[in-house]
Formats: C-alpha cells, structure tokens, sequence
C-alpha cells in the first residue's frame, strides 16, 4: 500500500508539471495571440491614418490654390463657414496623426513587452520547474526512506516474532520436561537417570536464557526500528502535507510571477493610448463644435460686404441740377401753387398713413413666417447618439436612414413644408418691399412739403396745425464738388466716408441696416463725425468688435470700416 | 452728371448681383467639397470597420474552436488575463460597429443634407434675384422718371426765360416809346400820329400784358416742373438709400436664408455622430480598465488548481503498517530506548532553534528581494498621453520608441536588473525551500518525540520541565478504508473531503495556504467540519466569495469549494 500511494503521488506531481507547462504554453500562445493583433491593429491604424490623411491634403491643396483662400487669408476675413470646414479638415489631420502615433504605440511599445513578457514566462517556467524538481526529489527521496525503514521494521519484527516461537518452544520443552520429572516418581529412576534429567532441564533452561536473550534483543531492534519507522512516516506525512499544502503553491506562484503586473502595465499601455487618442479627438471636435457654434450669418455678409465695399457703398445722393441761372433750390410754395400744394400735401398725408397700415400688416405676416422659417430651420434634429447604442439583445446596428426623423417620408415632408413656407415668404416681401418702396417715395415727398409748406422742423410740435405762410425759398447753396465720389469709399479716405454719412441725412446710430451705419458714429446734419462715445483705448485695438458705445450702448459690429479710419483719427 | 450716376449705380447693381452669384457658387462648391470629403471619408470608416472586424473574427473564430475555450465557458472559470484578451476583441468588434456606424450615418444622414443645403443654396439664390431684379427695376423706373421730370423743368425753364426775354424785350420798347412819347413834345405831332402813337402804346402794352401772361404762364410752369423735379429728387434720393442701406442688406439675407442653420445642423450631425462614437468607445475602454483593474493572480491560480483538483489534492497520508500481528502503533518510549529518545528529543530541539533562527534570516532576505521585485514588475510606465499632445510649434509626432522610459537602453537595462533580482530571489528560495523542509521534518519527529515522551499536550505548559515517564503505547485504531481516497475529492463526495482535511491535522482556518484550506471550515481532529461559523443565509448564496466568516473574521475565498460541498449540506 505504500508503493501504491507513492506511485500515485509520483503521477500527480508529473501531472503538475505537465499542468504548469500547459499553463505556461497557454500564456505564450495568449501573448502570441495578442501580438499579432497588436501588430494587425497597427497595420489597419496606419492604413486609417494614411488615408485620412490623403483625404485631408487633397482638400487642402485644393484650398491652398484657390485664389479665394489667398484672398480670405491675407484679409484675415474667413467666413464663419468656411472656418468651419477647415477644421473639419484639421480634425481629420489630427485623427490622422493620432492613428499613426497608435500604431507607433502598438508597434514600439505594447507589442515590445509583449515579447518580453514571453521571455519571462519562459524563463520563469524553467526556473519554477528546477524548483519543482528539488521539491519532487525531497519527497521521492523521503518516501523511499519510508519504505526502507518500513522494511527494516518488518524484517526486525520478524525476526523478533521467530525469536519469540522460539523462546516460546523452549519454555513448553522445559516445562514438558519439569512435568515428566513430576509425572513419574524419583524414587523409580536410577540415579544415572535423575544425573542425566537434571543436566537436560539445566540444558534446557540454559537454552530458554539464551533464547530469552535473543528475543529480547530483537525485540529491542524491533521497537527501535518500529520507532524510526514511526517517526519517518510523521515526518514524511508532514514534508508530503507541507508539499500540497504550501510547496506546490509556492512553485506556481513562481511561476507566476510578474505575469500578471506585466500583462497589465502593457494593456494599460494600451489603454492609456486609446484614451489620449479620444482625449486628442475630443479637443479637436470641440473646437469645430465652438466654430459651429460661432458660425454667424450676419458677420459673414459684413466680411463679403467689406471685401466688395465698392460694390456696395452707397452712391452720391442726386444733387438738384439748376437749370441755366435759375437760383431757386427749393421747392416753391408761393401763390399760385401754394393751394395745390396743399391740397397734394394732405393727399399724401391721409395716402401715407393707409399705405402705413396696410404695409404694416404685411410686416407682421412676414415675421411670423420668418419665425415659423426659422423654427423649421434650427430643429435641433442632429442627434445620432441612438445609433451607437449597443445593447446586448440586437446584436444589429440601427441604420442611420432607417431612424424615423431622417426617414425618407419624414424629410420630403418637412422639406415641401419648408419650401411652401419659403415662398409664401418671398411673395409676403415682394408685397412689403413694393410698399415700403412706395411709403419711402411718398414719405420724401410729403417731408419736403411740409418743410417748405411749414418751415419744416416748427411743424412738428403741432401736426394738426395748417402750414404757416411759407418763407421766400433761399438761395443756392454753392455745389459740391463733384469729384468726391470718383474718391474711393472707405479705403482710407476720411472725407469722402463723411461725405457719404452726410449725403444720406441718418443721425445716431442706425443699427438696423447692419450696412454703412452699423458702426456706431454720430453723425450730425453739419457732416461732422462725432467720435467721442468710443471709448480710445479700445479704439486702438485691432478688435474691438463686440465692444460697446459708451454713449449709446449699442454694439460694434462693422469693426473693418472703423479700421480704415483709423489711421486718419 | 445724373446720367452719370445712373450708369454707375446700374454698374454697382450688376456687380452686386454677380457678388451674390459668386457667393452661392462658393458656397456650392463647399457643399460639394463637403459631400465629396464624407463620402470619402465614409468609405475610409467602412474600410477600417471591416478591418476591425476581419481582425476580431480571426481570432474570436480561434478561439471558439479551441477545445480550453470551451471548458472555461462551460465552468464559467474564465482566467482574468483570458477575460481582458476576450475583451480587447470586443472593443475591436464595438469599434468596427461604431465606424460602420459612422459610415453609414455620413452616406445617409450627412451627405443628404448637405445635398438639401445645396437644393437650397441654388433656389434662395433665384428667388433672392427675382426680388433684386423687382429692386432694380423700380431703381432704374425711378431714376428715369427723374431724368424725365427734370428735362421737363429746363424745357419750361428755358421756355421760361425765353418768356422772360420777351417780356423785358417788350418792357423795353414799351419803355422806348413812352420815353419816344416824352422826349417830342405832344404839340408838336400830327393828330395822326399821335392817334398812331396812341394806338401804338396800347398795342405794345397790349403785347406786354401778353408776354407778361406769357411769362407769367412759363414762369409757373416752370416753377410747378421745378417743384416736381425737387419732390422727385428727393423721393429718388430717399429710394435709392433705402435700396443702398436696407433693401440690398435684405437681399443677401433672403439668399442667406437658412444656410448657416442648416449648415450648422448637418455640422452638428456629425459632431453627434463622432461624440456618440468616442462615448461608445469610452464605455468600451472602460469595461476592459475595470478587467484589467481586477486581473487577479490568485484568483486565476485558484480557478486553474480547481479545475485540475485531482492533480492538486492532497494524497491519503501515510498510515502506519505494522508488521504481521504487530498491535503496538506507537512510539515505544520505554527503557531500554528511552534515554536515547530523550537525548534525540533533545538533539532535535536545539538542532530546530538554530535552524529557525538561519531561515527566518533567509525567509526576511527573500521577502526584501520579493518587494523590490514587486516594485519592479508595477512601476507605473504605461502612461503614453505624451505622444498625443498637439503642439502648434512642434508639428512633428512624438515617436513612442524615442521616448526615455521605453527607450531601448533604457529597457535593457530595466529588463537586466529585475532579472539578476530574480535570479537572486530563485536562489534565496531554494535556501529557504530546503531550510524549511528539513525544519518540517525534524518538527514532527520532534513533535511526536516530545508527546511520546511527556504525554503530549501536557508538555506544553512546562517546556523546560523533563518529559514525564510515558505511558504505555495504546493499542492501534482500526484502520480506515483504504478506498477513500479512490474517489473524486471535492467533486461532490462530502466524506472524502473530510478525510482528507483530517488526515491532515490542520485546524482552523489557514489562509496562507490558498489552495486546500482556503475555505473557512474549522476542522476538528475529531473529523467533524464545524461550519457553525458561516452564516446560513451566505452560505445558500452562489456568490459569497469575499463574505466574512463571522467566527474568524476571514474572507471567503474558494466559493468553488463550498459549491461543491453545499448540496450535502
């Protein structure tokens, strides 16, 4: 049973090397496994990288030619827009060079210690396995001292049980003989016979001594030997029980040893690369997210305007072009015209106010539709986040087309809704620019004859007194000098943008036409350019759009034309 | 001078209409720019999501036909580092969906609306034109008109002067003759004549009075043309600034109409698109973090020992074999070998103390160099967020190889001194290993010496006191059935897991070893299992790895274990 019991330990502790070993090939062919993929993952990295990156040059080059760049470039005057674009072109530069940093990462870096964490395994298993085999060689060799002292026990009590039937033979001769002695009488027995039964029972008892003797000191050699059998099977129990319970522990924890730490430093290696990668991609899509934001309709057509100033400044006003000597400027309101004038004059009036209302109407209808426009046109409906859900029960990615507010029924309706508000749009503002056209035409008329017919300004404070007596039409002023004009606008030359404030008679600041008075001057009747709500320390900066007019509060908006004046102040 | 005029500003509106055109033709070609750049850019994602799974499915289909895969799934006994690899494949298959994902969302969602901005672009860019056109045509009727009314007022001023001419003309020779009529004395005519004279005076007052009408006509004519030409001037003056300051500011908007917002809106779509990516691969990356933060050496050397529990658990001890009839089973403490026990008791007791002391020594130099291993095998050398910084200056990437710590000097050198600290270690192990196998040994034969000598336990209390006479050793236990150990242990045989926790008289918890005893069952010698430290409600529970056995305060660890035994229970 002993032989048994350490043939069997023998097979377990050649089935745990064997197990260890697996262990240790199964650790290789992970690692084996992995640096494959690493190295799979960085080839499809770089392949990513390099087309978008071929994606982005294309489009910048393209960029880079045309002569609107160049153009936009030097006036640093990119359109909200197109800022845009390019940023998405520099989000697309920088995933491509992120990409390739990855793949560098998994080249040089996650798939290096890979290889020395196979390095380790190895020479770790080899160096578990020299313990292991000092540890087997130990328990081998105490069992089969075990064994030895087992059989030298066995021998000994052996020999002691043979000494004992001896010993036991000798006393039943002896008592045999001590019998017979008593059995028959000595009176009967010859003297030669009594000699010779007494020399046969001191025969005998010499050989019980002798016998006595031998068992006792076999018995002695057997307890002895019973004894270190004894104390070799405790100590054999205790370095087996020290083996399962401790050794073998140990030996895998040596073989072990630093796999895990190492695996874990390079897959977090790798993790601390992916999250950089979507750190780097995350600033990226902030900043087009903050250029989106920035986008401005309004900042744009004042960029497109101020690059096309000549195309949009407002021409001279149509000077009154007396004929030959003829010193009257003015419109005249003497008899015989005077009745007519008047009567023209409260046409207009009562003409005017109806024209008022029904434009005004007209107004209001068009704001309505432009809000209703606007609202069609800001629908927050960009929210894709749903189709990156990945739920553990479909497997299956939702289709971007399939979602129910870009369906195909869903944007064809909102579309023609869009476009059928749209044109009742445009017809709307037909309508109200053919009115306010009229209004504006009427409106002149009317002023100046009230002006000539009322002294003008004095005919306010009471508009329901009739027109004084008309003064005597003053003389000419002297004309202008035509020249100005042909002088270009808003290059730098401070007189004619003055002139040009002045022509068209709107004082204070007229933010509504975001145009040529956006910038807020005051402008008076005498054509002198009152500067003085700005503040000169903002004034000198390059960028003061966005600032306000201490004196009205408005903001600056037009910050490119106060920018040519500005050498001139 | 207005003719002038009128050409340059039918010059200006040209050109503004040309602006306009080339801005919605820019904008065209951005909207196409854009659609081509997705279009590309989504056969880029579908490429690299193909890639991404090609790569996941060669080594997801290794490892479903690898046989160890199929056991771990079965057992649910899935090794940590295994788990971290298993989920390194599902971020690379979470990563192809996403980019498929993305791919599909630029065909079908981003380009759509792109081509939408673009329908747009074209038809606001006509209907703004039509609505220019209706702006110029009423600036150039206006203007006309003007021209009109102004020729008008020199013709009637001319006719005027002429008038005038006339009339002074006939003033003067109405004066000639009243002077005529002065200067010759009345007497001194003829009856006729100055019957003539007479009638002569009256005929030229006669024509005065009708120059004078007919100045007087041409006078107001010219006057009421003059007056028409001023109103009209004005009124020309005050539509051209309305089309100057506001109307071609609204005509740019109605082109404007729209497409910053919806612009703005496809731009958002794929900011949704790429932020809704980079959350997916965060929860991703997440996952594996949290595999990695719980890769667990123990834990796997549990799970692996657990698996191969036949190879890894304890043999039946050694039982005593006595000799044929042999009915003493213990140590024989009586003289004559008495003596040489005690002595060997006492040989055995000093040879252990010094032995002690020399290991301890050995375990603490073993456990220094394991500590600096440890520190070793866990630096913190992983963070790579440096190669993903976007300096402006520096466009250039950080190479992962060039950096100091994975430098390839720096490496070897790293690599060179953890392997000489494990090599030292390996040989301080050995140290220990052979110093502590022999203190084993030589403690049970002390052990079992010093019980036999002094009656066991009782010893304890006076250790310096000699052993007391021994008793006489008892007779032998009956011995067990020798098939126990034929059958599975912890395989659901509650008896044989018994025997072998009492062959081994280990009481008590004992966590330094992990494998055997690692679950917290107080262990009689007796044989008896005392699970009354475990709470029942626990124990019913699968998942009480981690719970606290509330006797001894120690952690559950090998719920494997207890799993087996619970239906017994």
């Amino acid at each position: 049973i002993p032989r048994l019991g350490l043939k069997r330990i023998r097979n377990q502790l050649v089935e745990q090397f064997r197990c260890l070993e697996q262990q240790s090939e199964s650790r290789l062919q992970l690692l084996q496994d992995l640096q494959d993929f690493f190295r799979r993952k960085a080839e499809l990295q770089l392949e990513y990288s390099r087309g978008l990156d071929k994606l982005a040059e294309r489009f910048s080059a393209k960029i880079r030619s045309s002569r609107e760049h160049q153009h936009f470039k030097k006036d640093q005057n990119l359109l909200s827009t197109v800022n845009c674009w390019y940023l998405v072109l520099n989000q697309t530069r920088r995933e491509s060079r992120d990409h390739a940093t990855l793949s560098d990462l998994y080249n040089n870096n996650v798939i290096v210690r890979l290889a020395h964490v196979g390095e380790d395994v190895i020479r770790l298993f080899k160096k578990s396995k020299e313990i292991g085999v000092q540890m087997h060689e130990e328990l081998v060799k105490v069992t089969n001292e075990l064994y030895t002292v087992m059989k030298t026990y066995h021998m000994y009590h052996t020999e002691s049980i043979s000494a004992e039937s001896k010993l036991k033979e000798a006393e039943k001769q002896g008592e045999k003989q001590i019998g017979k002695a008593n059995d028959v009488s000595t009176s009967l027995l010859r003297h030669d016979d009594r000699q010779q039964r007494r020399s046969s029972v001191k025969k005998m008892e010499k050989m019980k001594e002798k016998r006595q003797a031998k068992y006792s000191e076999n018995k002695l050699k057997c307890t002895k030997a019973r004894n270190d059998y004894l104390l070799n099977l405790v100590a054999t129990n205790a370095l087996v029980a020290k083996y399962y319970i401790y050794d073998v522990s140990d030996m895998i924890d040596c073989c072990d040893l630093g796999y895990h730490a190492s695996l874990a430093r390079t897959l977090r290696t790798y993790l601390s690369a992916e999250y950089s990668l979507e750190t780097s991609r995350h600033e990226g899509l902030d900043q087009l997210e903050g250029a989106v934001d920035a986008m401005d309709v309004r900042g744009d057509k004042h960029r497109v305007m101020d690059m096309h100033s000549q195309i949009f400044c407002p021409p001279a006003r149509f000077d009154y072009q007396p004929h030959m000597g003829d010193e009257v400027c003015q419109v005249s309101a003497q008899q015989p015209v005077q009745t007519e004038l008047l009567m023209r004059h409260h046409q207009l009036q009562s003409r005017l106010a109806t024209l008022k209302i029904e434009n005004e109407e007209v107004r209001k209808t068009l704001d309505a539709t432009m809000q209703t426009l606007q609202d069609m046109l800001t629908v927050e409906d960009f929210d894709v986040s749903e189709a990156f859900q990945h739920s553990q029960s479909t497997e299956s990615v939702k289709s971007a087309s399939s979602d129910s507010y870009m369906s195909k029924v869903n944007v064809a309706r909102r579309r023609a809704n869009q476009q059928e508000t749209e044109g009742f749009y445009f017809t709307k503002f037909k309508e109200y620019l053919n009115g306010s056209n009229l209004i504006v035409k009427l409106q002149a008329k009317h002023d100046l004859l009230k002006q000539t017919l009322g002294e003008g300004e004095r005919a306010e404070y009471g508009t329901t007194r009739p027109p004084t007596l008309p003064a005597k039409p003053r003389r000419m002023r002297k004309p202008r000098p035509c020249s100005v004009f042909n002088q270009k606008l808003f290059n730098g030359n401070m007189e004619a943008f003055i002139k040009v404030l002045t022509d068209w008679p709107l004082c204070g600041p007229s933010l509504n036409s975001m145009w040529s008075l956006s910038v807020c001057l005051n402008v008076t009747r005498k054509g002198s350019v009152c500067l003085s709500g700005l503040e000169k320390s903002k004034f000198h900066k390059a960028k003061f759009q966005g600032c306000l007019c201490i004196k009205c509060s408005q903001t600056l908006v037009a910050w490119g034309l106060l920018m040519t004046l500005m050498p001139m102040l």
